[in-house]
C-alpha cells in the first residue's frame, strides 16, 4: 500500500496524516511543538538546511519513507486550500503576506517582526491602541476618539496603575505575546462599540489589504480567473474579527481596483482552513515524486467573506 | 568659606562642581556613569527614592554636606542655561521634551523609550530609514524617494548582506545605541544630497517640534516676555545636524503660530549648554536653602538659532 505523509510544524504544536493514493485520511496525529530550525536564515542557507535535514531523516529512520520534501508553512497552508495557488495572509500575534503563484514560485511582503512589520497584527493593533493613548495624554498627537476606555481596559489587562509601570511590560519583561493578548480587550471594546477600538480594527484591515495589494503586480493571471478569483487563505486568530476590519479591508481593495495595477482583480475569496496543513503536506509530497493525490480542496476551507467588483 | 556643590548624573559620565558663594568655581571633577536607579519609578516612588536616597548620603558620608536637593537632569540643565525656565529639547539615541516653569513645575512630552516614544531622536531616524526602505523592497508603502543610498549604507553599516540578516540586529542581539549610531551615515548621506536622508531629518525636526507644541498651552506667560522669547535648552548630539533639521522644525511652529494656540508665541532661542548642568545644580541647591548663588546664564549656555515671528 502506498502511503503520502503531511507534517505541518509550528510553534506550539504539530500535525501529522497519512493519506493513501486514493485520497482517503489512513491516520491523523497530533504532536508537540517542532522545533523552526531554520526560521531566521535566508534563502541559499535555508536550501542548505532542509537538505541536512532529510539527510538527518534518512540516516535515522532509514525504513520512515522513500522520499522527502520540505518547504514553508506558507506553500503547506496554500495546498491544504487550492490546487493552483493564491494568498496566504497570516494575522496572529504577527502578521505576514506570501502570494504562491501556480508554478509554486513565492513572492513575500511582510514578516518582519514588531519592530519592522507585522502591520495588522495583534501586537500591531495593542501597540496602536497603547501610542494612541500615551500620545492623547502628551497632547503629542490628537486623536478624534475617547480614550477612557481603552486607557482603562490597558490598566486592567497589564494589572497596572500608571503609564509608567506599563514600561515594564514594554520594556524589561518584553513579551510579544502578552502585549499581543491585549487585542482581545481591544475586541471586546469595540463589540461594545468603543469607536477607538473600532477604528483600530478597521485600520488594521487596511494594512491587511495592503499586503495583498503590495503582491497584486506578482499574481499569475490564472489565480484570478478561477471560480473563487483570487483565492486569499487566512491565517491566524485575529481573523475571528473579520467583521470588524472588514470594511477597512474593502476599503484599500476598492481603491486599488480603480487604479491601473488593480484591472486584473475581478473577485476575491477569504477563506480559512478547517483542517490541518498537514494535508496539502501530503500532497505536495506526493507530486514532488509525480504523483497527484486526489484532494477536495472545497472540504478543507471554510469560505467566509467574498467579494465581486462591480465595475 | 560656604561651598555649593552640584553633581550631575549620567548614564555614559558624571560631573561635579563646587561653588562658592560669589559664584566662583573653585573645582571641577569629572567621574564615571552614576547608576540612574529610580529612572523608570513613577513620581511618588521617585520622591521616596530620593528621600531614602538622601538618607544614605547622610548616614554614609556625615560630614559631606549639611543639605541635599535631587532633582531629574531636565530642570538641571534648564535651571543652568536660565534663571526662570523653559524647555529642555533631548535628542541623542532617544528623545524627551520637559517645560520648566517658573514656579518649578515641570509638563512633559514623550521620553517614552523607543517603543512608545522617541520621535526625533537618533534611533527614530535610523528606524524610520531602515523601514522605507523594507517597506519600498516589499512594495508595501511607496515612497518618492530613491531608496539605494540608504540601503547600501544599511547594508555597510551593520556589515551584512541582505534583509534577513538586519534582523538578528534589531530582535536578537538588539542595541538600541547601534541601531541609533546609524544615524550618523545617514547624516552623512543627507549632508552629499541624499533626498531620502534629508527628509528622514526634516520629518525629526517636526516631530522634535511637535514635542514643543505638545507643551506650549502650559507655557507659563513670563517664560514668553523674556529677551530670548521661549528658551528652548537642546540637549543630544543630534542637534549637532540642526541645519538638516530647521527647516521641518520651524514648519511646524509657523503652522501653530497660525492657531489660537500659538499665539502668545512670538520669539524662540533655541541654546545648548556650553558646560555641565552640575552648574544648575548647584544653584538649585542653593536656592532650596534661600540662597540666590550668582549665575551668569549667558556664559553657561551657546544660542544657536532664534526666530521671531512676524505676525
Amino acid at each position: 500500500m502506498e502511503l503520502y505523509g503531511g507534517v505541518e510544524g509550528g510553534a506550539t504544536g504539530s500535525n501529522v496524516v497519512l493519506i493513501a493514493a486514493d485520497g482517503k485520511i489512513v491516520s491523523k496525529v497530533d504532536g508537540p511543538a517542532t522545533n523552526h530550525w531554520g526560521m531566521t536564515l535566508s534563502g541559499g542557507e535555508q536550501e542548505e538546511a532542509t537538505r541536512k535535514m532529510i539527510e538527518q531523516l534518512k540516516v535515522t529512520f532509514p525504513k520512515l519513507s522513500e522520499n522527502y520534501y520540505i518547504t514553508t508553512d506558507a506553500i503547506g497552508g496554500i495546498s491544504t486550500a487550492t490546487d493552483t495557488g493564491g494568498i496566504v495572509l497570516i494575522s496572529g500575534t504577527g502578521s505576514n503576506c506570501k502570494l504562491v503563484n501556480p508554478d509554486r514560485s513565492v513572492v513575500g511582503c511582510g514578516g518582519w517582526g514588531h519592530l519592522l512589520g507585522d502591520e495588522g497584527s495583534a501586537y500591531w493593533m495593542s501597540h496602536l491602541a497603547i501610542k494612541t493613548v500615551y500620545d492623547a495624554i502628551d497632547n503629542y498627537k490628537h486623536t478624534p476618539f475617547n480614550i477612557c476606555l481603552v486607557e482603562k481596559a490597558m490598566y486592567s489587562y497589564f494589572q497596572i496603575s500608571d503609564q509608567m509601570a506599563l514600561l515594564t511590560h514594554m520594556y524589561r519583561n518584553f513579551e510579544k505575546s502578552k502585549i499581543a493578548g491585549f487585542c482581545r480587550k481591544l475586541a471586546e471594546a469595540a463589540a461594545a462599540g468603543d469607536q477607538l477600538s473600532c477604528h483600530i480594527f478597521q485600520r488594521a484591515g487596511q494594512e491587511l489589504a495592503q499586503h495583498v495589494v503590495a503582491v497584486l503586480p506578482h499574481v499569475d493571471q490564472r489565480l484570478h480567473e478561477g471560480e473563487l478569483g483570487l483565492p486569499i487563505v487566512c491565517v491566524g486568530s485575529v481573523w475571528n474579527s473579520w467583521d470588524l476590519m472588514r470594511n477597512g479591508f474593502l476599503k484599500v481593495l476598492k481603491e486599488v481596483k480603480q487604479k491601473p495595477m488593480g484591472r486584473n482583480l475581478c473577485k476575491f475569496t477569504m477563506m480559512k482552513l478547517k483542517c490541518s496543513s498537514a494535508l496539502g503536506a501530503a500532497s505536495l509530497g506526493a507530486k514532488h515524486i509525480g504523483y497527484n493525490l486526489p484532494m477536495n480542496y472545497a472540504e478543507n476551507v471554510e469560505v467566509f467573506f467574498e467579494h465581486c467588483f462591480s465595475l
